[in-house]
């Protein structure tokens, strides 16, 4: 029995046959995705989608766009993303679904569309599939903030069509979708014309959109076409050619039964009264694959691709359908030394085009772990396989409880490929974040892969607490009953902010100047109170600000 | 006439003969600093300082005593922070004061902390000037985080002492004061113990605050002296001597007019009607001291020093007394030739230790200024003077509109001293991040120092608008119109985002990744809500949470 109590849940697979509010089509290396929002088809009821605005469910078509083209369609290596309507590319994020949403689904929105257009940088520079925008309209708020994700920026220069970001003259927001930091950081635009830019609503069009580097060209509508099909060709030719043939991404497979979701690797246990969930990953099997072209046989069904995606999808359920689970245990069940056996293929196979898009894929998901304002506990107990890729679960969690047992061994075990396959948002690598103060130990530790038992694991510092058989449960249970009282708010600022020691790059500034800025705003009465700027859009009355400054 | 309506302006000025909270002890190159706050003695009516908590009123005390070390006592090269209670150290900031503030006050009162803490750290980094943190009994919240803020930390070790930060457990909110980016970045504490050093309210103490690295030593109660003079012998050791006689630090001449402040080289001038400001710096006078002891005769009376304690004091004022205020325009008047020949000085004694201390003065002064959530335009008209150290006023400024005037000559000037001599938090000059997509044209600007001219100014990038007598008036007024009517809070985000392009540092993240969490924690219902965790604290009620994750 389910027994949730929040809206009707949230799907996350998507196909492209399926897709309502995209289209996707293909000529030899360049493909086209042209945004055609339904404006009757929002995801959830209450708003229409009108001028191609955007919510969840067009979002989760873009995300499986980015990620099929990169596994079907390896032969891609440009897409151009355009939009159907006539003289409008994207209003953006609808207004009206943010106006009526929650603050928790605002900002778990937000930081999935994020993640998307980290995705599609993501493809950009590790699978050479480059994007280019081609604004054949008047492109604003989110709009802007998807072609400033894109490699390369084309607008129609039509007299009216200009690129946007109102939000904070209209809405009293930020743009959330890393607009401010991709303006400034990645387009390098000058930070006094970045702030006219942000606070003129009509946005800016033309040849001043250019010479701000706001685009990279415009082109009247008459050589539009030409512009953009000329670009596409050049991005193509920047981009070695890649293998053709590609490997399809089958619907995942899923069961509920009662609070649990079963996909065929990956457990998610929901425990409402608790407000835990308990999620299990199943390693692999010893004697999978360990050729390229064996590998491509099995395709989706590999290990590791079907396993990071079943665990992609079971962190999405968590934060969108699962908004008061405040803890997440993590486990593992397999075996130590298949699970190393599988990193060695990862590791030796790095080469292959499908091996790269694969892990690749299990860094993405790992990051997205990162980023789940969720506490995360791994749990490391007899017939667990924390060990190479799975091991970064650990190193991702914000504690880790390892069970000292001489009758039933337990063990954890570094393998190459944590040494620098999966790095963080911020760039490092999560083994070297543990050992922050002490990149020697690091270094050593990564550089001599090998299996732990529990003592030598505490004592290379590699597990937050060991504990035998008799104190184990209690002092999990403790914790974990601690960990769910507190301020789920407090937690998510402290998470945030103990899970990344060491430096920032623009990818990690989104997540962390950006979008703890957006999550102040989208809270504070100037915006969403009664007469805030967010609640009164389009409404004939005008905001009241509170005008004290902070 | 004041027409203020808000509650009795804060006063910023302090002297050490005046100190209620701190009390201030010389031993040769040994400052001893006490705090013994006053519980009777708060900034504002309402509350009580018990166990030596503190507030604004406290902290600002604790500013000057930082400021005036480096000036007035440069023998001084370790300085020992203690407590005056019997087994209290210090027990954070004061919460009943946190629980009855605004949240503009709680937001300008923790970043003044923050800016105080890194001014200790810039004591030590650039005048020798080491703090030893020595613990004498329990140090919570905001006092672990002035312990995180110094050099070295010893803890008494009596059975029941320990540093704790309590902020997530007891009070729903963030340790607000850098502690979660010190205990990662700085102490480089495993994240692990991090998490639970910061989820466990009675903190840690004894052997496992060494082994985690919350303290470098603990000393039993006997021993504890003993220790505390051993540490702050080896760090006088470690910090080569200087200077004996110091520069006195008089009072700040002040009068107010209406709305208007004037210190001699400043002036504040507030329109609350329009919710502007204007502050306006007078430049140095020509002629002025080239040689060390010609400005060492002059003291604090020298033009750089004594205009940027001014400025300094100004942007306390705009923060702390006029919080409505959304925007400042800043201005200049003076000779640019003068300000260029006083930048010669500043460059050419760079290796005097007190043009040393003016100049890391200056640099503080502006970093507070780019973190001041206020919009900032500079207007540069004739009879200004931003020119070398003045035009980093410009180059701070979101905006800048020069006015060319055939008949009134203006010019900006680049100096030696825009090309490092004042680091914004984040580490980069304001002229690097200006140009932060074309370091070459930066790097030239900077190496060939001159004046420009309107129409080379904007050929330059220097300025964001140049326009003619006829349209200069209305496009300033203009700007200024619409700036003051947009959202306070999304012009903060923005310009917080805008104003940082490019990498980050440990004291930028304080600012941006902690600060704007905490921002949103202190206005979120958990904490601040009438069952909120801080609104009930020291109450027989236990919060309430919404324990929507977000």
């Amino acid at each position: 029995m389910d027994t949730r109590t929040s809206p009707e849940p949230i799907t996350f697979g998507r196909t492209p046959d399926g897709y309502v509010h995209w289209k996707l089509s293909f000529d030899g290396p360049v493909a086209t995705l042209v945004m055609a929002v339904q404006e009757d088809h929002p995801l959830r009821p209450g708003y229409r989608l009108k001028l191609n605005s955007y919510d969840l469910g067009v979002d989760l078509e873009l995300y499986d766009a980015v990620q099929r083209l990169r596994f079907e369609h390896p032969e891609v290596r440009c897409v151009v993303i355009t939009g159907a309507l006539d003289r409008v590319f994207c209003a953006g994020a609808n207004i009206n679904m943010l106006a009526g949403s929650t603050h928790s689904f605002k900002v778990n929105f937000c930081k999935f569309t994020n993640e998307t257009r980290l995705s599609i940088e993501d493809a950009s520079a590790l699978s050479g599939q480059k994007y280019l925008a081609a604004l054949n309209g008047v492109c604003a708020g989110g709009g802007s903030e998807l072609a400033l994700a894109c490699d390369e920026i084309v607008l129609v220069d039509d007299g009216n069509s200009a690129v946007s970001l109102p939000e904070v003259p209209l809405l009293g927001v930020l743009p959330g979708t890393g607009g401010l930091t991709r303006l400034v950081d990645k387009r390098k635009v000058r930070r006094d014309l970045a702030d006219m830019f942000c606070t003129v609503a009509e946005g800016v069009k033309g040849k001043r959109a250019v010479a701000w580097n706001l685009v990279d060209e415009v082109a009247t509508k008459s050589r539009f076409a030409e512009a953009v099909s000329r670009r596409a060709k050049d991005l193509v030719a920047s981009s070695p050619p890649r293998e053709t043939n590609g490997v399809p991404l089958p619907p995942l497979p899923r069961k509920r039964e009662g609070d649990t979701i079963r996909w065929d690797h990956v457990t998610l246990a929901i425990d409402r009264g608790k407000r835990t969930a308990t999620l299990t990953v199943a390693g692999p099997a010893a004697g999978g694959p360990s050729t390229a072209s064996a590998i491509r046989a099995l395709g989706a069904a590999w290990w590791p691709l079907a396993a990071f995606r079943e665990l992609d999808e079971a962190l999405l359920e968590l934060r969108h359908n699962e908004e008061e689970i405040g803890l997440v245990l993590l486990k593992t069940e397999g075996d130590v030394e298949a699970a190393l056996e599988l990193d060695r293929v990862l590791e030796a196979q790095a080469s292959d085009w499908f091996v790269t898009e694969v892990r690749a894929h299990i860094a993405r998901t790992l990051r997205r772990l990162d980023l789940t304002a969720r506490s995360l506990y791994a749990l490391i107990e007899p017939g667990s396989c924390f060990a190479g890729t799975l091991f970064e679960l650990a190193l991702a969690a914000d504690r880790s409880y390892m069970l000292y047992d001489k009758d039933r061994p337990v063990a954890v075990a570094i393998s190459p490929m944590n040494a620098g396959a999966y790095p963080m948002t911020h760039g490092l690598t999560r083994l070297s974040v543990r050992f922050f103060g002490d990149p020697e130990t690091a270094a050593r530790l990564a550089a001599e892969p090998r299996v732990y038992d529990p003592t030598d694991a505490e004592e290379a510092g590699l597990v937050s607490v060991v504990a035998d058989e008799i104190d184990y449960e209690d002092e999990v249970r403790v914790a974990v009953e601690e960990r769910v009282s507190l301020s789920p708010d407090a937690l998510t600022g402290m998470e945030a902010s103990l899970r990344f020691p060491g430096s920032e790059t623009g990818d990690s500034k989104i997540f962390a100047r950006l979008s703890a800025w957006q999550n102040w705003i989208f809270q504070r009465p100037n915006a969403v109170g009664e007469r805030g700027a967010l609640t009164l859009y389009g409404k004939p009355e005008r905001p009241v600000f509170d005008f004290r400054r902070t």
